[in-house]
Parts: C-alpha cells; sequence; structure tokens
C-alpha cells in the first residue's frame, strides 16, 4: 500500500509515491496541465496534473473539482525551486471524498466583517493558517521556557466569587444563588501559588468586559501570568526579557515557512533576541513624549499613542520602569528610594506596538497592603485570604503578565488583536 | 557570596555550603538539637540545628520560629538516608524574613470545608503540594505527546453567542446587549480546526452549571480536546491510549518523590502504561453487569456505580465501544455495521475510577446531520457554522475529551476531584 504522508514531509519522500488527504484551495488550468494548490493543514503545496499521465476520469475530477473540496491523491514529490514550498507532487490517481459546492471565501478579496463571520472557514486560508501556526509555536514555545525554568504551571480559577478590582469590565455570572464573576487576571492566585511552588505560572483565558472598539482590545484573551516568590524586581526583568527573546527565537527557528506567508521581515525579529533590552525610567518616557511634541504630564497613565510613539524611538523592546503609583494597582511595591512611583515595568514592543507585559514586584507588608486596600475603596473581607499571603511567611516576590495575543499581533505584525486568536470576541462579536 | 539554591537541586551541592530561601513547615526539637522541617516550594527537607555549633542568637531563631515563616537558611547539605528526601542541611545561619503567627493549618487533622476554605494557604501542605506537581506534569506531558505527535493547540472560545447543547446546564452571561455562555466544551470549534490544520487540540477550562454534589464533578474544570481530520474512530482510540500510557510514563519517570508522598503504588501505575488496553461493546458490558447483579437495560446509561464496577473488572484502562444513539451526542457517526449505535467509545480508569475520556468519529454527511440538529430540538441557524464544516471539504474525522482531573484523581488515587485542581469550584464553592 503507498505510504499516507503529510505535505510538511514531502522533502522526506522525493521521487517516492505517495496519498495525501488534501483540500484543494486554489487552482489553475493551462491546456492540458492542471495546477492543484493543496493543503492538508501541515502546509500547502502544488499538485500537478498533466493530461496525458492520467485516466480520463482522473482528468476530468481534475477540472472539475472545486475549491476546498476534500480528496485523496496519489502521486510522486518532486523538487520544485520555483515553488515557495519546495516541493510538488505530480499526481497519478484522485480519490475525491467530498466535492464543495459556493466555498463562500473566495481568492477575491472579502471585508473584515465577511471573513469574520466565516471565521471556521477562514482559519484554512493561507494567512489565518500562518498566524495560527506561530500562536502554536508561542504556546509551545512558553511551556518550554518556563519548565525548563522550573516553573509549575498552576491554574488560577476562572470563575471568581469576589470581583477584585472593580466590577466595571467584569463581565457577571449568577452562580447558582450567589453572584460570580470571570477572572481578568490570576495574579493574586499565583502569589499564593508562588508561596507554595516558588516559582509559578498560568497559561489561560482572561476576560474583559471593556467597551472598547480598538484593536487593542478582546474581551477574551489568554494571559501568561508567571509570579516568583524570593524574587526582586531587578531578577524578574531579566526573565521577562529571556522569556521574550526566547519566543522570538522559536518563532524564527520553527517557523521560517509561517513567516515567509506573512512576509515578516525575519533581519528585524531577529533584533528582538538580542538581550538586554533598553530600559528607561517613567520619568525618561514623559521627557521623551514631551520632547516629541506630546501634550503629557507627569503623572498621567499612557494611552495607546503614547505608547506608539514611546516604543517608535527604540529598534527592541523597551521597559518603562517605575510608573506614578497613582496609575498603577495596589498590589504594587513602592520604591526604596522614592514613595510617589512603584518597583514596576511594562515591557513595549517595538514597530509601533506598545505595552505586551506589565509586571511589579509586590507589596510584601500586611499592614501596608491593608492600608491599599482600605484606600482603594476595596473590601477587606474579600481580600483577606490574599493579605493571609503577608501573614504567613511573606517573601519578596515579583510577577508579570503577557498578554498572548499582543505578542502575537506584534511578531506577526498584525494590525489588529482580532486576527491573534482562533474564534475573536469583541464587544459586537461573539459568533460563531 | 554562598551560592543560593533550591532543595531539589541538593544532590548537586553535597558537602558544600549554600543558602536556600524556605519556609517552615515543621519543626521539633530535642534538647540540644532542633529539626527544622523546610519547604521551598520544590521539596521538603530537614534542616538541623546543632546549639553548639551556632551562634545563641540563631539558636533562639530556631527554637521561637513558627511554622510557615519564611527566612534565608545558610549551611552545608549532607547526604541522610534516613529521610525521606534523602538530603538534609546543616544550618550555621539563619536570616528571619517574616515570622508568623497563629498558621491556621497545624499537623492536627482539619476538615475539609475548613482546608478548602483555606485553599490559598493549604496548597503548600505536602499533600496538596505532591498533587498539585502531578497535575503540572500531567500538563507538560500532554503538550510534549500532541506537538510531537504534529497536533497545533487551537483554543476554541471560552464565551459562546449560541448553547449548543440546551441551556440547562449552561451559565449564562450579559453579554453587553446580547446573550453569552460559557463553554461546556470546545469540540465543535475543533472540528474546524481540524479542516484548518489537519489535526488539533484544545486544553483549557470548561464549565458545568450541573447541581451535582458528587465527588466526580466540578462546575470549572479543564479539559483536552483532540480531533483529527483524515481519521477513523479505530486510529483515534491508538491515539487515546498513547497518550493514557505516556500521561502515566512521565508521572512515574518525572514524579517519583511525590508518588512517594501520595503512597501511590507505582507497580499498579506501571501497569497503565501497556497497550492495548482492553477495548469491549457497550453490549458487553451490559452483559458484565447484568451477570454483576445490576438491574441495568440494554439502552440506558451508566451511572456512576455502572462505570465503577465494570471498570474493577479490568486491571487497565478499558475502551466501552459503541454505545446506544438515544443516550450520545447528535453529532457522532453511525455504526455501518447497525443503525442503533454510534461509532465512539469511552475509557474507563481502573480501580473504580470510571470514565477519563469520551470519544468518537464524527458524522461527516451534510443532510443526516442536519437531520439530527432538526430531531434534536436545536436551532438549525446556530449550526449553520457547523454544518458548513460538511458542506465545504467534508472529511472523516474523529476526536476525543479528556477531563484533566478526573485523570489526575484516578493517577493520584484520589478520592475526590476538587483536590486535582488548585481552586476547586463547586455548586457551594466559588472562593478563595
Ligand atoms: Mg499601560
Ligand atoms: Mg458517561
Amino acid at each position: 500500500m503507498t505510504k499516507q504522508i503529510h505535505i510538511n514531509e514531502a522533502s522526506q519522500y522525493v521521487d517516492q509515491e505517495v496519498v495525501i488527504g488534501v483540500w484543494l484551495a486554489d487552482k489553475r488550468s493551462s491546456g492540458k496541465i492542471s495546477f492543484l494548490q493543496l493543503r492538508d493543514g501541515t502546509a500547502f503545496f502544488q499538485g500537478v496534473v498533466v493530461k496525458n499521465s492520467v485516466s480520463d476520469q482522473i482528468w476530468e475530477i481534475a477540472k472539475s473539482v472545486h475549491q476546498e473540496s476534500s480528496m485523496y491523491v496519489t502521486g510522486v514529490i518532486h523538487e520544485d525551486s520555483r515553488s515557495h514550498f519546495g516541493y510538488e507532487i505530480e499526481i497519478s490517481d484522485i480519490e475525491l471524498i467530498s466535492q464543495s459546492e459556493g466555498y463562500p471565501i473566495t481568492p477575491k478579496e472579502h471585508g473584515i466583517e465577511f471573513l469574520l463571520d466565516n471565521r471556521h472557514l477562514w482559519l484554512r486560508s493561507r494567512r489565518p493558517f500562518a498566524i495560527m501556526k506561530i500562536r502554536n509555536e508561542m504556546i509551545r514555545a512558553t511551556y518550554e521556557f518556563f519548565n525548563k525554568e522550573g516553573f509549575i504551571k498552576m491554574d488560577s480559577p476562572i470563575l471568581t466569587g469576589s470581583a477584585p478590582e472593580g466590577t466595571t469590565e467584569l463581565f457577571h455570572i449568577d452562580y447558582f444563588d450567589s453572584d460570580a464573576y470571570l477572572s481578568q487576571s490570576g495574579q493574586l492566585y499565583q502569589e499564593a501559588g508562588a508561596e507554595a511552588f516558588g516559582k509559578v505560572f498560568s497559561f489561560g483565558p482572561a476576560f474583559r468586559a471593556e467597551k472598547s472598539k480598538s484593536r487593542r482590545h478582546l474581551t477574551e484573551f489568554w494571559m501568561i501570568e508567571p509570579e516568583m516568590a524570593f524574587m526582586h524586581q531587578d531578577e524578574s526583568l531579566a526573565i521577562q526579557e529571556h522569556y521574550i527573546a526566547f519566543l522570538v527565537q522559536s518563532v524564527l527557528d520553527n517557523c521560517a515557512y509561517e513567516l515567509k506567508i506573512l512576509e515578516r521581515d525575519t533581519d528585524q525579529l531577529k533584533k528582538y533576541t538580542k538581550l538586554p533590552f533598553p530600559r528607561i525610567s517613567y520619568d525618561e518616557a514623559v521627557e521623551l513624549l514631551q520632547k516629541g511634541g506630546h501634550d503629557f504630564k507627569w503623572g498621567e497613565d499612557f494611552g495607546s499613542p503614547d505608547e506608539t510613539f514611546i516604543s517608535e524611538q527604540f529598534d527592541q523592546p523597551v521597559f518603562i520602569m517605575n510608573y506614578p503609583k497613582t496609575i498603577k494597582p495596589f498590589y504594587m511595591k513602592e520604591d526604596p528610594k522614592r514613595d510617589d512611583v512603584y518597583l514596576c515595568a511594562d515591557l513595549l514592543a517595538p514597530e509601533g506596538y506598545g505595552e505586551i507585559i506589565g509586571g511589579s514586584e509586590r507589596e510584601t507588608d500586611y499592614e501596608i497592603l491593608k492600608q491599599r486596600i482600605v484606600d482603594a475603596g476595596l473590601s477587606l473581607d474579600e481580600y483577606q485570604w490574599y493579605l493571609d499571603l503577608r501573614k504567613y511567611g511573606s517573601v519578596p516576590h515579583s510577577g508579570f503578565g503577557l498578554g498572548l495575543e499582543r505578542a502575537i499581533t506584534w511578531i506577526c505584525k498584525l494590525d489588529h488583536l482580532r486576527e491573534a486568536i482562533p474564534f475573536p470576541r469583541m464587544i459586537t462579536r461573539i459568533k460563531p
């Protein structure tokens, strides 16, 4: 029996006859030759059907098969230096599985809303295919990195009985006879994890009921949140930059084909694997903005245009360190040298992409943290379990959060987060 | 400066002086020696403080330090064949970071509700520690297995705009001006993924608003859902059993210390790495039950006691194949040899644990599937995108779902799923 393979194994079967289960992505004919663009989920490549080399019946199938029909093709693999992929198959037999009529996504241009309505099909097209493969590689590399560094994955709960940072951007759920909310961040739970397991990370979905239509927001997104006990902010920054460099290097090493589909400049990406990343203080960032003509005052938070401007001043990711306390959450540790800023940093991606990581050292003192909770107008009762972490064996600890889709958007050089997740959820989109 | 290490690195530092950041798990004194049971998140081991070898101040700290206080200890690593761990540290210096007063979880017995109320602290105890490390290893091994097998991870959405299998067990969300539900399963989306990427898997949280207090149910749990294009049920069963054997082998290889803490019989576990797993039909399972004196009729679904009984008849996981159509979901493929059963199988774990995997070949025919949706009283409109997968390039495909916590409960030999997840969610528990 002829061996059944996948397209991405073609290089190992040159001049051999193989069978491949495929879909027809596109086709063109030139008289007595049919060129079938085939895909099987691992890659795209060309199948060539020569009229004089096949039966009339096979030639008929090759001529009449429609876009996205499924079939088993049999043929011999050839090297083909002219093709994008480097190999093609000279087809001797076709077994049609299912003829497809009127596939809605044609080679012509379609509007984004139409494509999103058909996301279950659009994922098959070259560009979403390449992005999702890169997403997969970044997920794989994330596990490799944190496992190697001695972290354990500890899943924070998604359903939470309290609303830690206020309820305005939280999705509410009737949880039997009580209330629950979808988690925006698992960080507080990761802090409990750090005191149990030393170094932990979560990697799961997070939810934000933000009424924003910005290209940088999704209502459902995936976050990676590492938290490290016995660790100060400077060591945390070192882990962050090593992690980012590892992500980029992994994509360069394992997704050359997908980066080519996206026409991503790999020389540009290579720059992001050089460490350390530049570090500037919030104060210096404010100066940069002011010198650049931005109307920005110390103490304000950066908006997207500000982040874009700052990140464009560097050709690597840049850490902005030590933000004013007034614009950052209550659990951060005060800079011991100044009482108006925290020991924190955001990492801004270059090429104008802005924030992809936010992180800080955490406050360890029970009384200070308790007062902060009160000052923030939050319920001491809801936070007692979190305060317990400072009552029983408090240690210096730091952590950060990476938004997966933001990192993908940057590495793939996309315009909008909605292309970085298989089934995007936005204020106006909950289907399919 | 003395090198700072983790406890699980002790074997590499025998007879060397090191520093370790630790918490005090427990302690006992015998006159002029204090034995500190230390933990740092990687392991537990003993620190020995000899009064005559340390300053009065250090001796005082060793005597007065309370459970779960945090400190840096300095000392020399020794081999210690009497200890559980094999190594201990002879302490010369202690830097107390934070004294802990009145830690609620003492070495005495506590009730389960009290422990769950203090889950943020209970995670530090030996047993939860060991279970969570094994959970982490099973997560790591899952990615290793599916990456190696050529799958890509494709995240199904958690927020869904329709209620695929009826709304009774779904959590509802007000999604801006429309309705949304928390996903119970990402399978339908994985089927779209299989037609785009060939072999895909999801690994994320799923939610079931089931009013069950059973020890086999959580409202929030994690599922692994692989889906394979161009694949029939028999090949899917082979992947399933290889995956399970790989999970068990990975835990045996990498969690010997944790299995010892749990006193898990590793000879028993080794049996579960032998392939193939036994396979019996639903019909044969019914016979087994009837012979065993169970009042069970063909066509009924197995309850937990039935599954327990069946699984106790085998000393390996066992596949129950081809269930009646009436008790399984609409999307499964009919057995070509019989019109009353589907090509499906559940995998029951041994030692009475019952179902850990459910899977099937999927129906590929547009018209049959459409009729099934109508017959199930579901909305054709909501399912049109799913029907599209049969309209455009339908191919034979199969998939399955593994409940992570059920698999952990079995591998760790636990009584209840609530111990298999860091922060369990049940009908009466949504905090901390
Ligand atoms: Mg910001
Ligand atoms: Mg069942």
